[in-house]
């Protein structure tokens, strides 16, 4: 069965293995849940499954139960989701993790691709709006975005880290003869040589957008051989408690352990994290999540070794623009989308004081920044636009943070647009929140030197354009950054900002404007997270994701010369 | 003149591919000294140079001279060599190699690799003597392993690096075209992906084995844009001295900045290793040498990556045998070749209790050692054998362990073998010592449960052959490992070492005996160490080995059409 999945995915992870050298756009899904096939039926039994699974306990059959947790809160209505998900006893799994182990290492290359690929065409085929589902009432993302971002561009992603990890074990060919001499004699040996995964890896998800990042570790750890247990946030439980039971489901048809992938749940009260990450079992640690734990994560993790995703300052600079309000209209939809719950949001614009270079003349600063808040403003005021873009907030804290970064930007700058909760057209209990929008000038690093989870952004004057862009990458240097964002007609000032972040490690857009969002980072194509500043070590997904997940053990022996050989020579 | 060496070395880079993919043997260089031309010629130079450079200073200029440093001494003569290198303020020399990456970033991979693979050919056809002799008056070695051994096979080890590390870079493009529809919009993105070294790599050098490991480590690194700080042992300076000089003349030569490799000495009274590990800008460490060293800067160097190999048991399972002669001969042979004094020598013996199976039934435990030992005596009977396999003891320290062992070996055991000074033919004051054998039970793990560096060996009784390996490979997983020899005529027996060898991450080697050394490693070939152990987290070389030093950074904007290709659909 396993070989007839792998021959039977085999055009699709061609044409991924294509997408991934040329890295041109593609993918085998429907990118809308428009085109995706009867999806007013999927989309129907998906929510009849959630709700009828809501104030239920989850189906997960795993080991070394010892109890029940549950604490998500859906975003969208602040009721309990009232699931009730297995809790176990951590050493059970990586035991049961342990045993499951060897008869997965030693399967072909093939036949876990095959497996892997079969997953992700049955998250896709059968799964797809339960995930998104789950994940609207998780995280928080609006029904589009679900689909969309946590649906076909975290299978996709998905794919994309098979395709590196196939292309990192067949670097190593399975045997080879060597032969030379040594004084008269000729020393002639047989080589094999064997991938061996490293151990048992735990894959850290996140609270607002879990499948994304935690797919792609997941199947890069599985694809060379090792296996997972993955670690949800409490508040996002459901999207990867689904993900583990369909991997269960298709690790056993396949004639594997179940326990290769376990849920290992925590809750806000008493975290597992750190017992985790020090495990003496655990080997690979895939960690996205806060800037704070991320950093004990990569200085304790040892001897395991970590791919982290945590949190940055994500800049923008405005030097000259043609089209103000095409830029500032881009800048404010990408701002607003999912109310910047996303690690690729831009948080920080750096402008010259004097302000930005327009072919009509230079528009001053306050006005750059009074219709940037003016842009913003009106999609808080219209609720349906709000309801796609900035859907809901996934944790209350970020609320408390509006409230606090209010009196704080009003303390070091002016707010130029103050959070409101917005009217959701369809939940009119969703917790929500229109930006906050600051202005205020370089010098106030402690206010915006530091990511600020959710819809917050800060307009920061500083002396020119060149000074914008040294202030910008010094703070991505010191902060971290994952994107970054530069408008400029002056290629000699667009060539200063490719090598100035290219230094910072942020991936950088050029006069981007129009319907796509500027953060989109599209799988096997944009390279997402540098590894070069704190906002994560690992870039999803190139060699370095995949390499060290597997080594490389020989055995040699003198060879057996075969008799038809030995008779030719005689 | 950079375009120029790589189009002058790309036969020989692209051989060196294919024996990299194939695995088998090949050089382009003269494996004995013999075939080398002018050999005789090219060593009395070499001879020459290091008297004349003996008691004088060695002229290395670079940055940040604050005094000098030597304190080597020969082992063949036991006297000081008398040589000061020039000690170096360390933030002088990061901020050296600092100011020297980004022309070497910028540089094109064949730019690079041009340069390393002239860098190569110039070590072999200009210095290879006079490192040989170096590494002699340092380490100890033989003529003949520090020609073959820290000479061609480890020219052979950095092109091999060279190789894994363009194969990691050439799997990203640099540049795409991305076209993606978003709603009516057609949205199209020229990417550019540009490949940014991690920064400045600290490379450590051991005393014993300086350039095996060093050159392929720095290598790496440069390849991928990073300057390297290398940091030799104090008593081995001169190996990696003359590397640095040669090093920084063909850069020079090539347009760039010198200051990509300087050396950075220390001595035993203050070490600077610590210093070097957590400098705020050091992003990679190569580290040889001790186990407790490399602990530590495993664990320590974060957020610089490591790459280590450390020590460990390394371990022999005698089973079953169809000539005991040959095998206890290649096992003597090897246990002397160098005074163990190799990451690879094997150290621990596990025997069944009942003794060895060979065609003429079972020979007893004890006999076996005996006859061991019998073949270790008489290599150091005959001066002139000695001196070639055993050559001298680097450490005064490894002459007092051996004491210490001999004392401990008594107690926990029966001694075989004696340690003893024999006489070198040549060199009347080397430091010498022939093997300590110890026979001993398995319950003393506290005997041979480390590595005990230095010509020492341990025969230890276990229950029966699979207790025998059970024995050897939890040993493996718990105190390390590189190497293992496992001796049987049962392929079952086979099958399960390889099995279990595999999990416990040392490279196996299976029923050989004749003139090869039983822990040659082949470049192109063999991967040395496996990570899998406590013994080293790193693979000579594999693309984990090169494929996190350098990062991936884009760039994205939108595409300028063709005006041509605008008019044709018109």
């Amino acid at each position: 069965m396993t070989q007839h999945w792998y021959e039977q995915h085999r055009p699709r992870f061609e044409r991924a293995q294509d997408a991934c050298r040329e890295r041109h756009c593609w993918s085998p899904f429907a990118e809308m849940p428009g085109l995706y096939p009867d999806a007013a039926g999927a989309q129907a039994r998906a929510q009849q499954g959630f709700a009828a699974q809501r104030g239920r306990p989850f189906a997960l059959e795993q080991p070394g139960r010892i109890g029940s947790l549950g604490e998500e809160v859906s975003p969208y209505t602040q009721e309990p989701l009232g699931i009730a998900y297995p809790q176990a006893d951590i050493d059970t799994l990586f035991d049961a993790a342990e045993r499951a182990m060897p008869a997965w290492a030693a399967a072909s290359i093939e036949t876990r691709i095959g497996v892997l690929m079969e997953l992700l065409d049955r998250l896709y085929r059968e799964h797809l709006f339960e995930i998104a589902t789950a994940v609207m009432h998780t995280a928080g993302q609006s029904a589009n975005m679900a689909y969309a971002g946590s649906g076909v561009n975290a299978l996709d992603r998905g794919i994309e880290a098979l395709v590196q990890a196939e292309q990192a074990m067949r670097a190593v060919p399975a045997q080879a003869r060597w032969q030379r001499g040594f004084g008269s004699a000729e020393i002639v040996l047989d080589k094999t040589y064997r991938l061996v995964p490293r151990g048992v890896a735990v894959c850290f998800a996140c609270a607002s957008f879990p499948t994304w990042n935690a797919w792609p570790s997941m199947l890069a750890s599985l694809a060379t051989g090792n296996p997972v247990i993955v670690k949800p946030h409490p508040a996002s439980v459901l999207p990867m408690a689904i993900t583990v039971r369909v991997l269960r489901q298709v690790l056993v048809e396949a004639g594997f352990d179940a326990n290769l992938v376990t849920m290992a749940l925590d809750s806000t009260a008493e975290p597992l994290g750190k017992r985790l990450v020090q495990h003496p079992l655990t080997r690979i640690v895939d960690f996205t999540g806060s800037a704070r734990f991320g950093q004990w994560v990569e200085r304790h993790a040892h001897p395991a070794i970590v791919f982290s995703e945590t949190s940055g300052c994500n800049t923008v600079v405005l030097e000259s623009v043609v089209d103000l309000d095409a830029v500032l209209r881009a800048l404010a939809t990408t701002m607003c989308l999912f109310s910047a719950q996303m690690c690729t949001s831009p948080q920080n614009l750096y402008l010259p004081r004097a302000g930005v270079r327009t072919p009509a003349g230079l528009v001053p600063l306050d006005e750059v920044a009074q219709r940037l808040a003016a842009a913003i403003d009106s999609i808080g005021r219209e609720p349906r636009r709000a309801a796609m873009l900035l859907a809901a907030i996934q944790s209350p804290q970020t609320l408390d943070l509006l409230r606090q970064m209010t009196a704080q930007g009003a303390a070091a700058g002016r707010v130029l647009l103050a959070p409101r909760p917005y009217a959701h057209p369809e939940f009119p209990n969703a917790r929500t929140s229109t930006p906050l929008l600051v202005q205020t000038d370089k010098t106030q690093r402690g206010l915006y030197g530091q990511e600020r989870f959710g819809p917050i952004g800060f307009v920061i004057a500083c002396d020119d354009a060149a000074d914008a862009l040294t202030q910008a990458t010094a703070d991505v240097r010191e902060f971290g950054g994952l994107t970054a964002f530069v408008y400029s007609q002056d290629e000699t000032f667009i060539a200063a900002a490719e090598d100035a972040y290219a230094r910072a490690g942020a991936q950088l857009t050029i006069n981007l404007s129009g319907p796509m969002p500027l953060n989109f980072a599209a799988a096997y194509s944009d390279f997402h997270v540098t590894g070069l500043n704190p906002a994560g070590n690992a870039s999803l997904t190139d060699l370095a994701f995949v390499a060290s997940r597997f080594r490389i053990v020989q055995s040699r022996r003198p060879a057996v010369l075969q008799p038809e050989l030995q008779e030719t020579t005689t």
